[in-house]
């Protein structure tokens, strides 16, 4: 795979592959080495020997295998989860496949053989496979697109199918997924005498990667057509509204991210997918609509999204609760995604900085130090008193009954490597900061650049490449002072600074100084808040690491005290407060007292000790 | 009934009439009689006029009455509404028999013949009448007691019916409730042989007011049987949990409000009632403790409960955000029902506190001028781009798909002279100030004592009465410098001025100066905000009231300048900001523009205009 050839888009072994040329350009997953001990790299490594590992074994003990087998009579066993559980399937293949891609590894050969001849069983001679519909209620085949997830499920269907193919050259579950696909053209298609589009958006992303890896038209129009008439309306309404399923509006008109955030995001997915391929300059205008409302409106610090349990919904502009944030693992994800897709359409670092803060906390905290424990919702604020829910334990947690995350986290760590580099122009772009080789495609002579560094626990990048190369290296916003070989960065328009390799190492130094963030005066939740951050990764205070007897919730954060380096956490200083027993009362004068030397850790860590409080944002003296 | 005799409890007329009759006992309704013109009054002549009338219109147009009279073939409609739909009809019920207790009203007699006959048509031989059940889901009948809400119907036939004969001595509906209640206690009860009790809280305190109606010990000795057993995990627990329905700990053993805010309050009446009854000490412990939980860590200002619409819970402590409060018009209801019969079990002035609390905002703000509109969610902010939910519109509504709310407004506001005054050892107790002439028991000396106030729009409150006339006035915890007759008031230990009549009128006066209220350190949403009360009267300001231009959300409270009086409303200054387009930075050094003068308006008037933002807590300066 050295040297790939990135505009031969049939055999470019990435998520996104774009068919319509720009000027960025994705590069092959095999081609992006990331080193095995640089965070990023030890996270995948994580993931190839436990994350997808635990994933498969859970199919076969939630009984997401079994559903399957029920079916065709191979099992007795009662149908269990959730009615979309197939994709869960889909999602580990689709980790699987970004696995292969990395390492070659072969040593999910046999079970992928087993899995997909037993998907292959199962699907009916018109192409429809979806177990639940199948075994459970086949009365709503089709019926009830507003809940059943029949296109949602068939979109993992359809990317772990691509990916199987792009990474293992493997087209068997291909052929599956083409098949279903091609019922769902003559049945809701541009040709069909009824629209049918799914509650929850994922097929249209799916759909486009189809027709850039086919090159058949009739599934970008599939796409599009579906886009198209979402927002007319079609889906019955329950108690959670058309914006749930984002029907309330055309995405045209849809300028503000609302709803099921999750759908949202895929939704937005597909949506610049098809901007990509040619869609019109109103499509990408109503994106960056979406945008703006979703990251400067709508957005945790550790970059999660959706303020509402409930409906697992974006909340109203600026309305970010820290303890009853939902901030669904799968909506980091899918935000991820979309933003690769955005810095593909119009370029621009805001989009890697983005990537950048969800892939340090809002990712990186929702799996343990294993990698087989996972939260499904990740919080900002936990109280000692919370007790846990369902989808928002208090402790991370080996499976979920609605398993969406877990395997959604293995195929992202698989599949890293594509958002770290790509081509922009005449230029390697690069986008995160990690140990990393990567290869430089024939236009830009070949050969490799190497990245060396132990980012972010610090700001040194060394860079070293063959002479002439010309880098375009993102600025992260929060790094002011950022030098080039000791020399002040002046970044480009878009955020990313241009250099030419000399031969010899270049050194980007992000200054990593811990830093205080203060919220936007319009989010009521964190007012009189501060948090910490240092360069991409914002921390967080848990009671483990208070002095005995005092409760986070009586403390206030003193920012004038400089934060120290402590063996990996920092150093703050907090003020004790004497705890009120009145609810509401006159001003108060009294307040404070002694000051208390506290380590706070990185988000990305919590929850691993005793499960006491913890917060991201410190009320502040 | 002047002069009614309180001991004799067959004959009181009021909601609660304890027989194990302590130092505390309440007036009959017909006793309290409250001025029209008063606020209380006129609220109570409005209910009347409009409420009442208006949910009787809407029973027949939502298709509650409908649903009785199909399951006896007297209709062919479909059935429509919450499956507990039928409880709405007995709480119009009783709300019409408050009135007539209230009023001596015949306007209702011919509707009340209609709807009673009709009920007593459709119950089973066995006593069985739920009209769901019976004519949709028969085969749920005690099946699934866990959702069914079966014996919450129950509670509120009993209620109806208990009030009914209490205020017209018409006993047809007690039959019918008596033998449905008969029925539970075969099936149910302490000689059964299963033990089963309701997913939804409130046939417990109803089954305590049908024994201290009917002096049957079997009905005490099956809310006994009830409350000893909840708590045993018998319901089933769905994805909500057992908290949920108050079902994961006993009633001793749960010291924490949690789950169902409205089911934790109904049972925590109940328990009460019990423990008014001769229950144990530690029971009046467990409530000692339920009550610190629900109004010193989850109690919005406003005097209304719960903080998630997930599942219309209570939050964590100290989780009270304005915008997602749930705030249930029927919690509120709930809570004051619980505090007057904590108030007869105990004393102290603290639950006259909170039901004036309650009375002048969450439960005033719950309907419109006109009474005929309704909020079912009470939230204590609302943002410009919130759109309407089905719970939680952003205006009110005549009526709700789950209606609980609006026939519940009506039964409190019929039945508000039981909670104004009642005898407190050998003293008239007075702890709502309102214009009212209260009948004097004989063991009082007989006679009346007269009110005259407009509180809340002034603090003076005079009463008369006959000279040697034992008076315990409450003095609300906010009334700092209260005087009587001139000279500084020196409350009892447990809040009430003792004062005797000397024959002419006494003054009370309350100061009714606008105070800023801040809240506990530990609220997090409401952290650097301050509210506006005047006396009982909590305030908000509305996007309507600022100048062209300027947004709610991005003003600061002045609390140095004092506010002044405004035509029924409080003249405030806000400082203006200037809106940042980034949702976190560094902390920020600019901030404020000009100060402007804004109307700040009681809370429970919010929403009659343009549906614009609101907020109660205001970021301070």
């Amino acid at each position: 795979m050295k040297g790939s050839v990135v505009t031969d888009t049939a055999t470019l072994v990435s998520p996104v592959a774009p068919r319509a040329l720009g000027v960025r350009r994705p590069l092959a997953v095999p081609a992006v080495r990331i080193t095995p001990s640089a965070r990023l790299g030890a996270w995948q490594a994580r993931n190839a020997a436990a994350t997808i590992p635990h994933c498969i074994g859970q199919l076969e003990e939630a009984g997401n295998l079994d559903n399957f087998r029920r079916v065709i009579g191979e099992s007795d066993a009662q149908w269990r989860g959730f009615w979309f559980a197939d994709s869960d399937v889909y999602k580990t293949i689709e980790a699987v496949a970004w696995e292969i891609a990395r390492t070659g590894t072969h040593a999910f050969d046999s079970w992928l053989d087993d899995v997909i001849a037993l998907v292959g069983r199962v699907q009916e001679a018109d192409g429809y496979v979806m177990t639940w519909i199948q075994g459970v209620h086949p009365e709503k085949k089709f019926a009830e697109l507003d809940w059943t997830h029949e296109m949602y499920v068939l979109g993992h269907l359809v990317q772990a199918a691509v990916a199987l193919d792009r990474a293992a050259g493997r087209g068997d579950l291909l052929d599956i997924a083409v098949r279903f696909v091609d019922l769902v053209d003559r049945t809701f298609g541009p040709g069909a005498d009824q629209v049918g589009y799914c509650g929850h958006p994922e097929l249209e992303t799916a759909l486009v990667e189809l027709y850039r890896h086919t090159g058949e038209d009739r599934f970008l129009a599939l796409a599009r057509h579906q886009i198209d008439h979402r927002g007319s309306g079609l889906l019955k309404v329950g108690g959670l509204g058309a914006r749930y399923f984002q029907d309330h509006a055309t995405v045209r008109e849809s300028r503000a991210a609302v709803g099921h955030a999750v759908r949202q995001l895929y939704l937005n997915a597909g949506v610049t997918d098809l901007v990509l391929e040619g869609g019109d300059d109103e499509l990408l205008d109503a994106m960056r609509d979406q945008w703006d409302s979703a990251h400067h409106r709508k957005m945790y610090l550790t970059g999660a999204f959706g303020s509402r349990h409930r409906d697992e919904a974006f909340g109203d502009d600026y309305e970010l609760p820290s303890d009853r944030a939902y901030a669904e693992t799968c909506a980091t994800i899918a935000d991820l995604h979309w933003n690769w897709r955005m810095y593909l359409a119009e370029g621009g670092s805001r989009y890697g900085d983005v990537i950048e803060r969800e892939l340090y906390n809002a990712l990186a905290a929702s799996l343990d130090e294993t990698g087989t424990r996972f939260f499904y919702s990740n919080p900002l604020q936990l109280r000692p008193d919370r007790y846990s829910e369902e989808n928002a334990p208090r402790e991370r947690t080996p499976w979920y009954a609605c398993a969406c995350c877990p395997p959604n986290i293995a195929r992202v760590f698989a599949q890293l490597g594509a958002y770290v580099a790509s081509v922009d122009g005449d230029a390697l772009a690069l986008h995160q900061y990690t140990g990393v080789e990567v290869d430089l495609p024939v236009e830009l002579g070949g050969g490799a650049v190497t990245v060396h560094t132990s980012y972010p626990d610090d700001g040194r990048v060394e860079i070293s490449g063959p002479a002439g190369v010309k880098l375009r290296l993102r600025i992260p916003a929060w790094a002011a002072g950022a030098t080039i070989d000791g020399a002040a960065v002046s970044p480009a328009a878009d955020g990313y600074a241009e250099v030419v390799l000399g031969g010899g190492t270049l050194v980007l130094d992000l200054p990593l100084g811990a830093r205080w963030t203060s919220p936007n005066h319009r989010i009521d939740a964190v007012r009189g808040c501060l948090a910490l951050e240092r360069g991409p990764v914002v921390y967080c205070v848990e009671e483990a690491d208070l002095p005995e007897g005092v409760q986070l919730a009586d403390t206030l954060v003193d920012p004038t005290r400089t934060p120290g380096e402590a063996d990996g956490a920092l150093e703050i200083g907090l003020i004790t407060r004497t705890p009120d027993g009145v609810l509401y009362g006159p001003i108060s004068t009294s307040t404070t007292g002694e000051a208390v030397a506290v380590r706070a850790i990185p988000f990305h860590t919590w929850g691993n000790r005793a499960s006491g409080a913890m917060r991201v944002w410190l009320p502040s003296a």
